[in-house]
């Protein structure tokens, strides 16, 4: 198809219904965007952790666009369908010093690259990670005026870290903006649920979607529909920690230190490279959150990805 | 096999170590389990919603137990490898007041009967859940003296709710006290992560498992080794809705009111049933937990179940 293309000097960083478009579409047309990373260009394939040093936070997770869509008003529904990926080949996984579920365990800084092929990331020697591309970030404009940090995620979308949202996922977001404003950013080659580090695989993928309209339809939050390829099949067991507390943060995060615990022990990586494999490859379910006082959270791993 | 069995007269209400074990086992022996469902017999294949009036709430949730393993000590791993499952071929999904996430939204009781066969159940017309059992309930007493409830689970496992105890998979407990005293109860013919209305299809189904002992090998909570087979493969697409939060159990609670909506909008359920079939079918899970100031929980209903 003959996309239009949205190239990387059209990032913004923050969301604003102020920011002039991009590019005007139409209902129904189908766009290509060029993706930087999560760091804004600051990281490449041959940094080390040294690029922490003088790092600039105002340069982080820029989302390409904004696109006005033609018609879109407050209360219609943005619907987004991921038609194709460009990935890049390589990406990175980083500790952010008070940053991640367990920043008060990991006070310092890493960076680790990864490459990977259309099938695997080679993590590290012996741990090869299912290559499953998704843009972190994707949304509209919030009706209040001024800039939101692109940071928390909201209702209208934005760094919500849904892995699901592969090729062949729609999308469906609530405008609350004349034109909808919609941008996207932050693509991984691979993310667990709950992106314990703080960071996933990331790295530089184009996205081909196309955009359509419905009217009156804005859902509450944005919802996805996910082909059965969301999840792939697990090649062999699945090693479930589990965190039990009256608090289900404090529940995801001895989950978490248990599976750190478990990959140190049983495999050998360091306890920091063991923190960002969880990030990228082990999924945060709520097992239960009903028998109080106490939830159970649990953390998944599949053991298929150790060769 | 020529398992020994512990009959449902073997049942007790709390966890206490002070409990008169019901069976002495040695590391490595397989045991039947009857196991009576999560009302104590109180609810049956014919009972309806009047059952809640004069509901003994003194004998929810009995376990089957408990068996002393020869040699186990504090510290101890006590490693509970699940073997076959008999179902009963019927089970119940209630809301009861005052339980469940949505207990606010939900004030009236409810009991659904359910039948199955050994793939599916038949939850309403058109929609087919499949059979996936699982015990509840399983864990060890704690060393602390005196009776501990079983409703909410502990370090030592209890009512965690895991949905991937399916045969074939290895739960892992942490011993507290000589022998281990070991109890299972609170089957269920199936359930979503999350278990949100409180109650799964709750089933008495009798349990054959086997016990072994790990020397100094006690997890700090319940471990699971799950096959690959714990998680069925969807059949069709996965719908997705979003909480957006700066509190877990608040996202949580948005996702699983948006599905409950989506359910009644979308198939006609009423809302009651609805929120039924989320607890039995739909997950949960933690998709991000870092971008703070919010979080996004997730809830994934397959809709292959809707026939």
């Amino acid at each position: 198809m003959n996309y239009r293309t949205l190239h990387t000097d059209r990032v913004h960083y923050g969301w604003d219904l102020a920011i002039e478009p991009a590019m005007r579409a139409e209902p129904g047309e189908s766009i290509r965007f060029q993706i930087i990373d999560a760091s804004g260009g600051q990281i490449t394939a041959e940094s080390d952790v040294s690029v922490f040093e003088g790092y600039d936070s105002g340069r982080v997770n820029p989302v390409t666009g904004p696109v006005h869509v033609e018609g879109a008003e407050p209360g219609d529904a943005l619907r987004v369908t991921i038609e194709s990926f460009e990935p890049s080949g390589w990406g990175w996984t980083a500790l952010i010093p008070g940053f991640g579920l367990l920043a008060d365990q990991f006070p310092d800084p890493l960076l680790h690259i990864s490459r990977y092929d259309s099938d695997f990331i080679d993590f590290v020697d012996g741990v090869r990670v299912p290559v499953r591309p998704f843009p972190g970030t994707l949304g509209v404009a919030p009706a209040a005026a001024g800039r939101h940090s692109v940071i928390p995620p909201r209702r209208v979308g934005g760094n919500m870290d849904v892995r699901d949202i592969v090729r062949g996922a729609v999308v469906t977001l609530p405008v609350e903006v004349p034109g909808a404003l919609f941008s996207i950013g932050d693509t991984h080659a691979a993310q667990g649920d709950g992106e314990v580090c703080g960071t996933a695989v990331e790295s530089p993928i184009g996205v081909s979607l196309r955009l359509d309209l419905i009217k009156d339809a804005a859902p509450p939050t944005p919802t996805i529909l996910a082909p059965p390829t969301a999840r792939l099949a697990p090649t062999g067991p699945t090693f479930i920690t589990t965190g039990i507390a009256d608090d289900l943060m404090t529940a995801a995060r001895d989950a978490t230190r248990h599976m750190i615990d478990h990959i140190t022990d049983e495999y050998g990586l360091p306890p920091e490279l063991a923190y960002c494999l969880c990030s990228i490859a082990a999924d945060l379910r709520i097992s239960e959150l009903v028998d109080a006082p106490n939830w159970v959270v649990t953390m998944h791993l599949p053991t298929g990805i150790f060769t």
